[in-house]
């Protein structure tokens, strides 16, 4: 069994681990997958009711279960907030002193803007609804459609990451990504009545500003062209780098638009399209045919 | 603390919840995406026996399994099937007391089909097995490829939808979209003996018709081109809008075919193709080659 | 109920199950999934120390937390390769008798690789880390990305695999598959500082040959052409058949490469391509544009 | 193999399993021990908030935590309660149309009687504190004590029992007599400021009458002498058989008190005692000494 | 942190925990209390159709249950087996090559006694039910009375022991011990018609011999005396050493029977009584009386 | 519903819930029993390797599973000790700045006694084996007998009462009371090699003290006479109220010994009896010959 004991060795020496190892903080431990996993699904039994989470809600007993559910969100996300700012303070080597008020002031304002948050879904479900001819009803796009799960998930993580939450709102996406193949950067901006189509494959990147009633399909990349680097070659965060989609634009299946280009209102931009340069309102852009032999 | 009961007041205000509010039934609660996983996992088990489940089933004993595993799905299944109609019932505020009867006799026709639906599953099995020359045995694409997994979940979905069950067969499609990224909409024909290679990203369309022997890659659309509207300005539904896939075709990753045109017997449709029309048999139809810089 | 005895019986006939019945070997049942997924968690911890598994390890007891986690991995991982084994000696009738001591030596092997296979993946951390301007820290990107998930299952399979284990790699990149969408084939060579951004629908075929610094996205395929047939028709195994992708190439989303062609040292092939020749160092290789209409 | 399926036969004779067999009627298998167990476990978390379930109640959250509850207890007790009557109902071949509505007003009747049910809880927390020199406060009595456990579910069982629940009383005295050794009938009458200090080994038989401030030690028997029988040669049910224990009396360790008698107000009866007859209030009862060798 | 390592050190010195530590073997680790669980609530499933495990079992669906059941608890209970005689091989440093084959063929007439084994326990269940006024039916004893949960596991239990099985019996006891403090050890003979009223405390030693129609209460023992030592000053093994009880006897709760007597049938023991002789068929034997101060 | 409103209503009135109401303190809520049945159970581990928890620990790698268990041991533990303080700090309105650093501290010395606190075991071990005829080997007592199980609980639960760790070792002497039936105080002193046979009954009083090689049985009750109180009417706490129990001394069944007497070395005390006086040494003292009627 020697040969464990010179394996175990080597892991453990420091110049093998250095750079993929975690040094741990008292009361700030990793994020929890797994607790975050719990804080989305109460959040969508707060936004759905009836819909997820105990799936008997009545009308007069329904302040009870969003409230228990608030209040475990409240404890849970803050503490897992916390986790996340913790997180880059050891990374970035700075004093964390005031983590913890900071996550409980975040939590309470997240909590605060839930309202509005399922106004906007409100929206998402009548765009899957009325977008999809096989739907039975809005209730059905609600329980069984990957797009609103997955912008469902954006709009909780886009609202922390506007809080200036780090790291957790991309915990919640990746979720999102792993269960649909929708993959929504937390920092894009959203417009309402969005949906996406079967969805496995879409990329919606950090910068992207998308308009009110768009459609998009699954396998659509909205990209960044290149990535600028800076004097001391490392490239620079935060320049926007990815399209602009108006209001009203529908997106079919493998289309890749990359590039802060602009996709004009109403443009319709066809299947399997590559695009690099601003599209006019109310454009149709198609792929070349393909030839036969 | 009083910002909480702020914010539960609004989220528990009917005109914030009532589009997206599933009010409960006595007897039917929502449908549960546990009991079905727990369902199709017992199918699963009896279809392929040996290879899931009790991984240790002799000849001998097999009886009792699979009669043990069936007179669960028969109860478990029943009353999802019920839960299915219901939820279609209060949506369209009908009276529903007959979806109790109708899905125990619904639940006996799908479960008389089981061995028809093996019959289909083998010879998808061996399709899986010939199309790929990285696979050790048959045995090892019911075990570990994506395309056994979705079919066998499409073929369980189909035979519900065929039966008018509303709802589940979709929940069941999806457990296999998210688990593989392959969309099968339960309401498609797909002849025996088909394969999908890779598959992540593939969807196939409500009024697909796909032949026998047909091979797809991952990526590959088979979808609608528009939706017709009626005069009232709704999506008419049940239109046929989605290809029709003859015998022996292949369609590589990336292909994206829209509307009701009809791809010939033995075609070929290569990769990253945007089609729009019908394809003769025995064609081949490749995209126009990439230019350098 | 008398239907349930009959469609037990037709289940039970051989004639319906035996091409997708697995007969059970003493000491040997089929792998098992959750033990191969507590295997890769375990490993996972390992090679990442305090991001995964206990998160809270600290350099003095490191040692203990590695020590354990690869003496419960070499009792699991043992017994599942001597599984996986006796899997294909079942499928090819063979006698299986030296299988368990072989699987014992596989496995210390396997083990004892386990610092070069961090080291792989301290460069892939790395490239993953500089090719996304989102990327908060190295942390992150081993923490949230698929990039590194599918990496990482792949590294571990590769390396069994290389070993002539059968069946468990393919287990363990399509849980990858699964999770993330990006399916890599456990016979692909990959070479370091290895990046696949965002992910989804990404393929690389089983005699793909791929270099240093090589940059992906989603939706690409490095595929095979066609699989040419021996005399005797049947599919010819392990013939050279998926791209040489050589070093610092980048292949922009949706692009699809087939067959044994090479993309020569820092080519970039762009979005949504097509393509089946050769492509030169250095080159960049474009879709043709798209037509408005 | 075979002599597995002569087991089987003969397992399956009706004959072998006719008086151990529970045939199943429509929405009403047995009770679920594993549900009542959260049943009771909720109704803790209600009637000492912040000990049990959601441990961080505060003031502000107490009502949604109660009412979230509540309304869980409410559903999944209603159906419990069912389930005990139709047990009943199979058991003696009645007919149960009755018993869902039924069990709808008793399960309101129960809830309606928890402030009460607290209020004589709280006399025994204070028992249990007063009776024991070495209890740190009333808190550790309530969340570590064998006697508040007992009398707990002793005193929600008596209320069902009360209102006329079969069996789900019975279920739930089992529970705590399992976990304490404290074996109270559902049927026994017990005054407030009750507490059984140690507990194992007590029995308090049906149809016992207790007092206020009564004490008794592990061990303690409650019974009943004899039983008479009717003409029918069967046990007379629910003749007062066991005793009358008047207020302020203590019952030491192992003493067994049998037979409809009564233990005057204040009595003291010693360790190991065996009585059958009456004794006078304010009486000290003691075992003969025993003798040396 | 360096106290930990020397902590670590002294628990690892062969002198600390060479007589509390159990080297494994390969193939058969320590039973498993867990997997002895799942087979002795299998067993229960098996006996007592429709009222554990499983509980919709339809008498037409029984057989496949039943089937079910068997087969996994002859392949989970002869593991199970071969671990008891391999930890006594260890212990005793015995060869153990024949352990596995014997297992099988133990476990086999284990399987084939079951029809017997019901038989005994419908008479018990009989006992129970004439035995208590307050119970309703047969079938609430059989799912409430700790009586027939302990007498099930030992009559489990001494049907292994008789057939040699070592360790195995005694924590199938055990675990009934636990969950109703009734101890029964597996070498006690017990005849059919069986019943402890209550039950917690009771203990029946290894050589008891105990014939038809006995009932005992909760808290008595039937002990040994003494336990005589060889001539190496080691207590001897096997010998007669507890109470022989004969049919129809009634022992009340806390009488102490120790020693090799026997008695007599229809004898009644009155409670808390201590007894060390013999005591003839059909007399009383009662506490001399408590005194009054 | 509205029934349910008045019923939540006054649960959450103060006069309701106040003396049963915990309310919670940040960083310290209530002490989690299923965190210390984790400890509880790697403690075993650790003090028994082979027998519990990862049940194949070979002497090489011994010290990697002791590691982890330690580590994860100080950890959660270290956390129980601080919340078991602060509840006290809570009860008795004490501000706790200092619990934290204090339960470290605590944590610590505890782990540091663990090598003695197997060197004890390792006495009961053999106390067991040597006291009961039944038991194949030391291991069988290990693994199987309450005894060993309670005795464990005790001396991990003696050891934190003895540094003043509040309200934690009544939980862990509790979990051993429910499991097995035997209530030893954690305050109480016991010397080693000490064995309870069958144990289910017996209880060991707080002020105890219990010297080397003594012999317990079922049933024994080592308690109080009487607590006397203060001029303020409360219980005084702390006085010597309990036996002492010389070395040597053998109490049998159902014995019960009440009040601050002392047993004189190799005592035998009889079953039944009931003692509140001294025993000289060597005595035997039998309960007074029960009548025959």
């Amino acid at each position: 069994m020697g040969f464990m004991d010179d394996v175990i060795d080597r892991l453990c020496e420091p110049g093998s681990y250095e750079s993929v190892y975690h040094s741990p903080k008292r009361h700030a431990p990793m994020p929890s997958v797994e607790v975050l996993t719990e804080v989305v699904s109460r959040l969508r039994a707060v936004l759905f009711p009836g819909y997820f989470g105990h799936s008997e809600v009545e009308a007069e007993s329904m302040r009870y279960h969003i409230g228990t559910n608030l209040d475990k969100i409240r404890r849970l996300l803050t503490d897992q907030i916390n986790r996340g700012k913790c997180f880059v303070c050891v990374a970035e080597n700075r004093d964390c002193t005031k983590c913890e008020d900071e996550a409980e002031e975040t939590c309470r304002a997240f909590i605060e803007s839930l309202p509005e948050l399922r106004r906007l879904l409100v929206t998402d479900v009548m765009a899957a609804y009325e977008g999809d001819p096989a739907a039975v009803g809005p209730g059905e796009t609600i329980f069984c459609y990957p797009s609103i799960l997955a912008v469902t998930n954006y709009r909780i993580a886009n609202r922390l990451h506007t809080l200036g939450v780090p790291l957790i709102p991309r915990i919640i996406t990746e979720m999102a990504h792993s269960a649909t193949g929708i993959d929504i950067h937390p920092g894009a901006t959203i417009g309402e009545h969005f949906f996406i189509d079967h969805g496995t494959g879409t990329v919606i990147g950090e910068t992207c500003v998308i308009g009110r009633k768009v459609r998009l399909y699954q396998g659509v990349t909205l990209g960044a062209k290149s990535f600028p680097k800076g004097d001391d070659g490392k490239l620079i965060k935060g320049i926007p780098r990815h399209p602009v989609v108006e209001d009203g634009v529908v997106v079919y299946s493998g289309a890749t638009i990359l590039g802060r280009v602009t996709i004009g209102k109403d443009a319709v931009i066809g299947g399997n399209v590559w695009l690099t340069r601003d599209v006019p309102a109310g454009t149709r852009v198609l792929q070349t045919p393909a030839g036969e032999e």
